[in-house]
């Protein structure tokens, strides 16, 4: 990956926190992804401690190598938060009380009844000839400090008030300093082809990675093929396009200039489309598959509910599976998943009735049915498609796999590929 | 901080996907939090993308900073995983295949019925002379490698193949260069309990931070109360810890030496105990509690299964809940909460039930009954408790509080509490 240097930007995040396992880092993600729909690129993000020393070393070799530099957290009230004192010193210039946000800060005060103190006033101190970023969700502002031709940005540590500070005021700036030329993204999503099936399929048909960046990015059970170009390249980033889609006209559930789409909300989507309603019939996701669902606003235009059923007793009172059937093949059978998906089409009064049923381990698994098995199931007016699974892996894993499995079949079979 | 160097690790984080967007880095709160627990500390984590030159001088500038250092990501079999061979080069060492992982991988491929190729074999490479840290979540095995005095160790990327290798071989390889001398480590948690009322119960209580190190960490609907003393100060830290319990008699749900015991477990720990069972009806969890309670392995022994009643037609139907107060009291209520409660009860023949009934949003709300407006129920034979809940925030962070505070609230009923 070579880039010219002024498309590279680097992250520098402070916050013990982040390093003892007590909060999880998500600035690079959400910072990362903005700057790529810029056609810039997060190169490097290094979390530090609460800790001046190496605050100062990894600042002043990030500004080796790049000329715009974010630095997120650090900005609060209390004496582990230094990173306007570390930019100060490297900048040799004063922090200084930034009166309207101090103002602001203690209208907030007062509406909550509470007095200012000292402490609560380093909320508004800034680096002096800083350009000040408003912060709407929060106390303690962003700065933009120019510096020998470089630009350093702080934001935030709070990832709600760090994205309210991107939206506001970095992201408007950067466009305007970049004009045009946006690059060209294109993100295929597959789900049940493996990330070095799809490679070799991908080199078979003779596809050519010059000119383009290619990455993967494997999840269970989720596979994304990302392909970035120059926007000089457009006739080989479409032909490039043109040949993705020929080799997997069924198995690429979503296509995006780069955002992600859950297969829950292509699902959703079709099934909105197509007026259909959905019930579940879960055994070995435990309601995984109802929850995926539901996190998708509206989805109860079209999800009538499911069963948990987690024991063969529920299985045969609230969605009618046969008691012979499930003591000659188990509850874990092609079977049993069958009646798992028309029973619960029928009860819930939905048009598709999906299922999955299956060993999640680690306990429960024997030779013929081991853990990882699993069937999963989709019925609809047309009849009922069964697949038998077979994953390895640990509990959550085997429910995630079974849940995105169940949804890509449902795909296929609203979109009259299964 | 300042900290001896045989106590400092750092970690680099390789990955483009980790900083264009694609995929949250939670590489540094696993092993940041097990090092502490160790006593150890990861002073830095540099997350930089698939690129030789990157990795290298990454890599080099860590090794002058520390004795112990691991690499995550880039063993795959694709181009962009170059993890082995930066290592190799900085190593002066030969790549070399790792037999006994390619018969293993050709084995997991023949159980699925695909052939091996040349790509899928570049799982089993390894530095030469690397100890291999079998994988039994995947493909690719970790590697430690010594070098000069110091060591480096190879992880693979997703997180339940990073868990699984740091669980069979990295944690009992340090506990074991560690000897003895562990810090003294002590996590309450608490869940309905903000971070800033625990501290101000404490300080009013005349805890004194002196001697220990106090750290908080809040997330949605949990907040985590961690002390930590080192070794010599044991009279210390066991005062402090009889007057947290003594503050908190009914709010710590969880109490251990670091490690996180969820509130599912907690609770099914209680269930299997007291011999009784369970079901639950969910509305506007959609399936996330039913999700939880089976991420338990073994929850099948007192789990009976849920009805996800999405629709107040289900709620009637599979539930019992009456018509009549679903008209006159609406879908989110304290009475429907509790017949839905009740329904799953009798309906499933479980000893308890519970319920969720609220408004997750970002539509639906009224002035009258706003987004993040939450009814949570509890049915045992002893009879029904119900709760109101108010929250704000996002659908899932509304999702995933209500399904915490219904826990809770089951936790506090199964101990008397409520």
């Amino acid at each position: 990956m070579i880039l010219p240097r002024e498309r590279c930007v680097e992250l520098v995040s402070s916050g013990s926190e982040l390093l003892d396992g007590r909060r999880l880092n998500t600035h690079a993600r959400l910072l990362g992804g903005e700057l790529e729909r810029l056609g810039l690129r997060l190169v490097r993000d290094t979390t530090v401690p609460d800790d001046s020393a190496a605050m100062r070393e990894t600042i002043l070799s990030a500004l080796q190598r790049v000329d715009l530099l974010f630095i997120t957290g650090g900005l609060g009230p209390t004496s582990d938060d230094i990173t306007r004192e570390v930019v100060a010193e490297i900048a040799s210039r004063k922090i200084v009380m930034h009166e309207p946000t101090r103002e602001k800060n203690n209208e907030w005060l007062k509406r909550r009844n509470r007095t200012p103190n000292e402490s609560f006033d380093r909320h508004a101190l800034i680096v002096e000839g800083a350009a000040v970023l408003s912060n709407r969700a929060g106390l303690a502002p962003g700065e933009r400090i120019e510096l020998d031709g470089k630009t350093i940005v702080l934001l935030p540590g709070p990832p709600h008030e760090l994205r309210a500070i991107l939206d506001d005021h970095v992201i408007p700036w950067l466009r305007s300093c970049i004009g045009g030329d946006l690059p060209l993204c294109r993100s295929f999503r597959f789900c049940g082809t493996g990330e070095s099936d799809i490679a070799m399929r991908l080199a078979s048909a003779g596809f050519s990675e010059v000119g383009l960046e290619v990455a993967y990015c494997a999840r269970p059970g989720d596979v994304e093929l990302r392909l970035i170009a120059s926007p000089s390249a457009r006739e080989k980033f479409d032909q490039a396009i043109a040949l993705v889609r020929k080799i997997f006209p069924s198995e690429i559930y979503s296509e995006t200039a780069g955002e992600e789409i859950p297969l829950e909300l292509v699902i959703g989507n079709l099934l909105r489309e197509k007026k259909l309603t959905l019930a579940t019939a879960e055994s070995c996701t435990g309601g995984l598959i109802g929850h995926r669902i539901t996190n998708v606003s509206g989805s109860s235009d079209y999800f009538r509910g499911g069963c948990v059923s987690y024991s063969n007793k529920i299985k045969i009172a609230q969605l009618g599976v046969a008691p012979e059937t499930l003591a000659k093949f188990g509850a874990v059978s092609e079977a049993v998943a069958r009646e798992m998906a028309e029973g619960v089409r029928r009860v819930f009064g939905a048009d598709i009735g999906l299922s999955t049923t299956g060993i999640a381990g680690p306990t429960g698994g024997t030779a013929e049915k081991p853990v990882g098995l699993v069937f999963i199931a989709v019925a609809d007016a047309r009849g009922t498609v069964v697949r038998e699974m077979r994953t390895g892996g640990e509990r959550e894993y085997i429910k995630t796999v079974s849940a995105q499995s169940v949804f890509d079949l449902l795909r296929r079979r609203l979109c009259d590929l299964a």
